[in-house]
């Protein structure tokens, strides 16, 4: 049988083309859906055969640019090849190719920021336009048609249920065993038809464990055997483990205090050698039987749910390195029971989030003195990946931390800053700030607490007396003493660093 | 019987004192919680009397200062004489008393500026420390020592679980209608005991009608019978009917795009003359059987239900105007199957904001081309009022609308900027910005397509060159073209205006 046997329905075995006859299905001005969240669960062979069309096109002076949602980030054989083809009008929503990023803030792509818990109700609300194309891995097909889904769920039901054709690539790499790790739901709908989403723990099953598929809107099946490509973190650094060090501390102190319990809240944890290294600490402290309602599966969380420091994890796809990946497909009926893969809708849903009390741990870009967090723009005006899930948690959350080193290019930058260059988590929503220095509690302190709290625990020494001095004179000459600002000067360590290549004066 | 018969439980009827002698349960340093929500159902009597005791204390040169904890504004009668005794040290949430705001803004008093709907979680979590005294209005006192709350519920459930001592006032002038006009759900709960709120439509009731009171905790009962005190609205103005008639055209729009149902979806709106705009505009509109889903009854609120325009409205506390306050207490009974007071915890949940798919339209001080939305400083600094629930609802909204007029001072400030000097909803969670130039909208567009609409539609035709200007040099001038910004130049109107009086260019 086609595929090591994963296609087992007969009529859409009937219906495996190559790639180059699948994107053929594919036409300029398509919106196009595809499948893929943080490396895992995307198209291996069509992008690659559509950027191909695309190029062939463009040589011939024909114009053919489609747009493309995602669930999130891809890899070079999906966001890079079709990009590098200039073939992308608008993307969204979260990624973190180069090509694809040079192109947006060379003003040459249309990119759509927004929360990843959004997007499914952003397609079905219509005014984005219709969906012409999905293209969803899968790792398999069952006898009645029922898609066993991939490495990761991202907006794969969405994308299924709006599109008018679908395009399914067969990747027999995925490990079978995959079967029966997803939990679909297919409760939502646009309001008024709303309802209660019905968990109450990270490990609740609410739907079922097969993606359904509109089988007359299948207009193509692709066989595939290609690894996600991820590459492996870097051990953490001694920066990263500091960082990890104070918010162990923390969350022990929040225990001590009665304020957590003892198997603490649901982490949820990003992407990154900062999250890893918070892993690593997580699996050598005295917490023990943790549970994870978040986003991605990284290496760390299978040595976590390996040596039992986290019982259950839920989340929307897996991130994991070569090696981790390997080991995971040898032994994934071992997690079947412990690892829940949901949507993103569901992964990030601000219902769930806060029913749930998340304990949300996120990487920024930047934050400034009152504790507003810049997670997405370099100086103000170019992106770097997106908010991703940051906003669905933070905005939710029981607690949200925000983590970063201090400094960047090797003292260049700081991150503690008078005032951000962008915004996307306000004073309101950020409540502790983590730099390898130290951690400030921000919960309960008005402005200038915070400001003296941020100063004193996460700035970097070389900064923190240009800090001091910054919000002094402010206090002294800004318009007001509640959030006190030097506009004038607020955003002068950006300029600086644009000008002189640090925002250390000279 | 004392009160008119209000104090119904015999040994709390024996509670009875005067103001003054329930103030003397207040210590220096103590927290306390108190009821009021936007100048309604606020203690008349008790906070006067404590100013007293605070004045009298510093008279002797004694230390007194007490933190407030209240659901949202007041009145004079309670932020502006405590304030003014200099007697609060912090204060929170939502405020917008003129003695306290210039207090916050001197440094001479801390404000905590919180989203509503995590005040009573915050209250919970315990690291803001114990409260230590409840002084809540209420309209009445149940044989059984339960209490029918007043014209606000607030965060009055959660100060009387929380406080050690608790001080009530029984306000007769309240109408004695109000009674099973309230609906106090008891079900929630800290994490990790967290269920689904089961409410499904705007005039769901899933609690009881009355507030518990632990009756051991109740060392005073005063006596009061003086009205809430909220000045009318002046009626709308040219500029804010514009901003209405935008807004509802938009609104006839989408449903007829099939984007929106024929009765909308479940309306929340902010207090102010351009909220009050957009309800007379609804009522004259073709709009019938709509719901509220929001914090504030309005005098333009009642009038839509009077007409039928909305079948049912579910918020937190009135605000009325003396004439339909007189007029709501005489006819209070016709309202009671058509109004839900719930506490503000429920009032602004996220759970709930995201299931009924609320329409959300707030006001905001200044917004910037790209879509990011200042609701609480100007020029950066000084606090206005708070973010109240602008954030509860815009973050979980269907739509978040933001209105205002696209300048202050007789055109010497912008409402519309290259970049705002603060932000509250991030460009993620900003979806039609409206003037009385026009309307932005600003859904699935990427940053330099949300500036060139905010530009067209929503400035002031003074200032649209100024900015089409600023963005075409930064487009040009930029370190990214994704959000095209010049730091140095972004905040210039705000020092603009502080230097010279205006924004425009001399």
């Amino acid at each position: 049988m086609p595929g090591g046997g994963r296609i087992q329905h007969a009529g859409l075995a009937r219906k495996v083309v190559p790639a180059d006859a699948a994107a053929a299905h594919v036409r300029p001005g398509d919106t196009v859906g595809m499948s893929g969240f943080t490396g895992a669960g995307y198209p291996k062979a069509v992008p690659e055969a559509l950027a191909r069309r695309i190029s062939s096109a463009h040589a011939a002076g024909e114009p053919f640019r489609v747009n493309v949602w995602t669930g999130a980030s891809t890899a070079p054989e999906l966001d890079g090849v079709l990009a590098a083809a200039d073939g992308v009008d608008l993307r969204l929503p979260y990624q973190s190719d180069p090509v694809t990023r040079q192109k947006i803030n060379a003003g040459e792509m249309d990119y759509l920021d927004v929360h990843l818990s959004h997007v499914a109700q952003l397609a079905w609300e219509g005014f984005l336009g219709p969906l012409d194309v999905a293209v969803v891995e899968v790792s398999g097909i069952t006898p009645d048609g029922y898609l066993v889904p991939s490495s990761s769920l991202g907006n794969n039901k969405t994308w299924l249920d709006r599109a008018d054709r679908i395009v399914l690539e067969v990747n027999s790499w995925q490990s079978a065993d995959l079967e029966g790790m997803h939990d679909v739901y297919y409760g939502t709908a646009l309001p008024p038809g709303r309802r209660p989403i019905p968990l109450t723990a990270p490990g609740d099953r609410i739907g079922i464990p097969y993606l359904r598929c509109p089988l007359d809107k299948v207009v193509a099946v692709v066989e595939t055997a290609a690894p996600d490509r991820n590459t492996t973190l870097a051990p953490p650094d001694e920066t990263s483990r500091r960082i990890s060090g104070h918010l162990l501390e923390f969350l022990e102190h929040e225990v001590a205090r009665g304020r957590l319990p003892a198997d603490l809240l649901p982490l949820q944890s990003g992407v990154g050698n900062v999250a890893n290294a918070v892993l690593a600490d997580l699996g050598a402290s005295r917490f023990q039987g943790l549970s994870a309602f978040t986003e991605v599966i990284q290496d760390g969380m299978l040595d976590l749910l390996r040596s039992g420091t986290v019982a259950i994890a839920s989340a929307t796809a897996f991130s994991l390195g070569p090696q981790a990946a390997a080991e995971f497909n040898a032994a994934a009926a071992e997690f079947r029971d412990r690892i829940v893969l949901r949507p993103q809708e569901m992964s990030n849903h601000p219902e769930l989030v806060r029913r749930l009390g998340v304990l949300a741990m996120n990487g920024m870009i930047e934050a400034d003195i009152y504790g507003n967090v810049n997670s997405t723009h370099l100086m103000g005006s170019r992106i770097q990946n997106g908010i991703g899930g940051s906003g669905d948690f933070a905005r939710n959350a029981y607690l949200s931390f925000f983590l970063s080193p201090s400094t960047a290019k090797g003292g260049a930058i700081s991150a503690i800053l008078p005032m951000v260059s962008h915004i996307d988590h306000t004073e309101h929503d950020v409540h502790v700030l983590v730099t390898e220095q130290g951690l400030a509690d921000l919960r309960g302190l008005p402005p200038r607490k915070r400001a003296r709290a941020v100063i004193a625990h996460c700035a970097h020494p070389d900064y923190r007396p240009l800090l001091e001095d910054y919000l002094e004179r402010a206090d002294r000459g800004a318009y007001g003493r509640h959030t006190p600002h030097l506009l004038g000067e607020a955003l002068s360590w950006h300029t600086r660093f644009l000008e002189t290549g640090t925002m250390l004066p000279g």
